[in-house]
């Protein structure tokens, strides 16, 4: 163990509080029948995007539990908006908080458990015959823009 | 409202206990200079790999709570291994449980949360002068294989 | 301290694992001006129900959580309804699961979530011009049936 | 979709951080026989009060995460009181906080909770013959008073 | 990173679903002033055993969330029991369940976190005028015996 | 009832915001295979130290949740260092904030996870034939030092 670098979270006790602002975009893959569904409202089990949106919502507000190193952030916005595309949905997440820290993982967050949460949704539409997923993959996760002004 | 599909849990009451296994890959492009440092273990925040590892398990363990229409499951294995390729890495996560209901939104979860951390982990290589990530990216979630076993 | 009984979990080890369901319903008293904006999804923080209804599902798999004596059950079915009356909403939440124990504390606390969810999402519309709420409140939680079959 | 209202957290970025209170009340109604029980620490569970006070106290600090588009608030006081009545039992949450937002959802959360927690500490006493609650009820959740000021 | 070995979950999957107890033990050594207060219902935040026991409890559930590589686990029973000495305060603490892994981790943490709660309960009493804690320390948290049953 | 303190969180709310740290070092004995299995890396359950640090920073950010009358506070570091000794494992565990109130039961209870988790990735080494940890033990878990600066 010797010689190698030791786990820890950064100190940012003595950085100042500023105003942070981060966007994170991702994209799944879906079926072209399936983002029919969902335009359409038609997926089983319900409104697809909706309870994505949330998903990502409150997964922003949990950042801090799911990345071990991360810190607690005081987030005070979060908006969600989904782009349903001819190939699968884009989702853009944008956080903003008054904090010592960036949030572009908290934004990389929120779209990440947008996109799983719509592939939960519509597993039942995705799966081929033997139970697997072909054609699904979440692709292109990347922060858009990070903002940071005194 | 009225004729939209409304949200709700897949009954799966009576569904019968069966062995279910799923493995989830994902990948995230980064800097020539930043995988150099995660093998050499110059990573300033600490061991990379291993703290991916652990967060993977961990958000596993918690998808449930994570995507909203997702059923508890007794988890009763997670494996994690990574691969350092030459442009990012690689990760594999293997989920298994004796349940009424499939893992692969456990392992894509890990899999984006152990993504997700490495990001963390590498900020301060990844970004340029400005603050920014041009080149970070996750990239190909998917579902490697699904068992399901009487 | 002696004499008074000592907070326990109650031990149901030796239970045998059966059949369980339970249905609560609850009611929120709105505005009329409320009600109608939740009918024509013109409340500005979006689609109320819809966000009730996964905060109630969310809810129900942490009861263990939230109520310190409450064991931890393998919930497998939550449904939620909500009934958009003149005075308000009322919702129904049904839990099912296969377990030691019974679920009426899940379905009650789902109930509880999804009324406070509404409160939430429509403070702007109930607000007087003094910031108080002289109209709104939650009446009438209760458990409408309770299954338990072998 | 088109014409909905999307589901957003409002964005409180540039609001003041200001003292907040809340005050919220709230009824659970009980059989006589259980609330002499209660009074007379002969509850089989255990010390009624006091487990509903903690899971309230903790509910009020969890409320961000339970209720989807709350933001987390810096909670600097919890209290809560009961009023053991002939008919059931009153309970009074007080919340404070130096935030950018109001805390009356913190203070509804806490009392719900607090509720929830009698009822299923008294269920052996609630429960008739068949299992069922004829009885039992939560009644009457409301803000008593808001305070904000600068 | 070659040749260390990997940091994995235990795959419990093929073990049998059998009986298991564990209980562990644990003491706090605190001020002769403060196990009076104690004992006496004296100490200003409150009835430190019954807040100690519940947390105790809930600590008990979530042990699988707090130890990385532990199993969620079934949890049937616990039993949290205070035993008031001269120099401070003993904790054993007893869970059950029906599993297929051992329940000890499970017993330890409710052990840790009643005598942490205690603790807390306890500062303003255990304190010195510089703010420091001269006396107060957790001491032998064990397990006294764990059974395994077919 | 009457006569008892009632609990309740201390109300911080016209407390200074200045900075806190606390420092709590706490010792695991364990068998000296077992330290020498550390030592090599050859622990099957993978790299106990950096497993254990995760734990302890991520109860840290936790404690609020786990303690029932602590406050949530906004960590800005957190720091663990390991002492692998003859006899056992001890960790020492340093926490930062810019707060209204003392940090020390972090820091406390981020010792003693640490402990925990240590103790649960080398259950398979420390067990005797019979299941039983006659050896192993947690020790001396106490605050070293706080400050408090305005």
């Amino acid at each position: 163990m010797s010689g190698e670098v030791r786990v820890s979270m950064v100190d940012i006790t003595e950085k100042p509080v500023v105003y942070r602002e981060a966007t994170a975009r991702g994209f799944i893959r879906l079926r072209k029948e399936t983002v029919n569904a969902i335009r359409e409202g038609k997926v089983p089990k319900g409104d697809v995007l909706n309870v994505a949106r949330i998903a990502a919502v409150q997964a922003v507000k949990r950042t801090w539990d799911l990345l071990p190193l991360c810190h607690p952030i005081p987030i005070t916005s979060v908006s969600v908006d989904f782009n349903v595309r001819e190939d699968g949905v884009e989702v853009t997440v944008t956080v903003k908080a008054t904090s010592k820290t960036g949030v572009e993982m908290e934004a990389l967050t929120g779209a990440s458990i947008a996109l799983l949460t719509v592939w939960d949704m519509v597993k039942a539409l995705e799966k081929d015959e033997r139970g697997q997923y072909p054609y699904t993959s979440i692709q292109e996760i990347k922060v858009v823009e990070k903002i940071k002004r005194a």
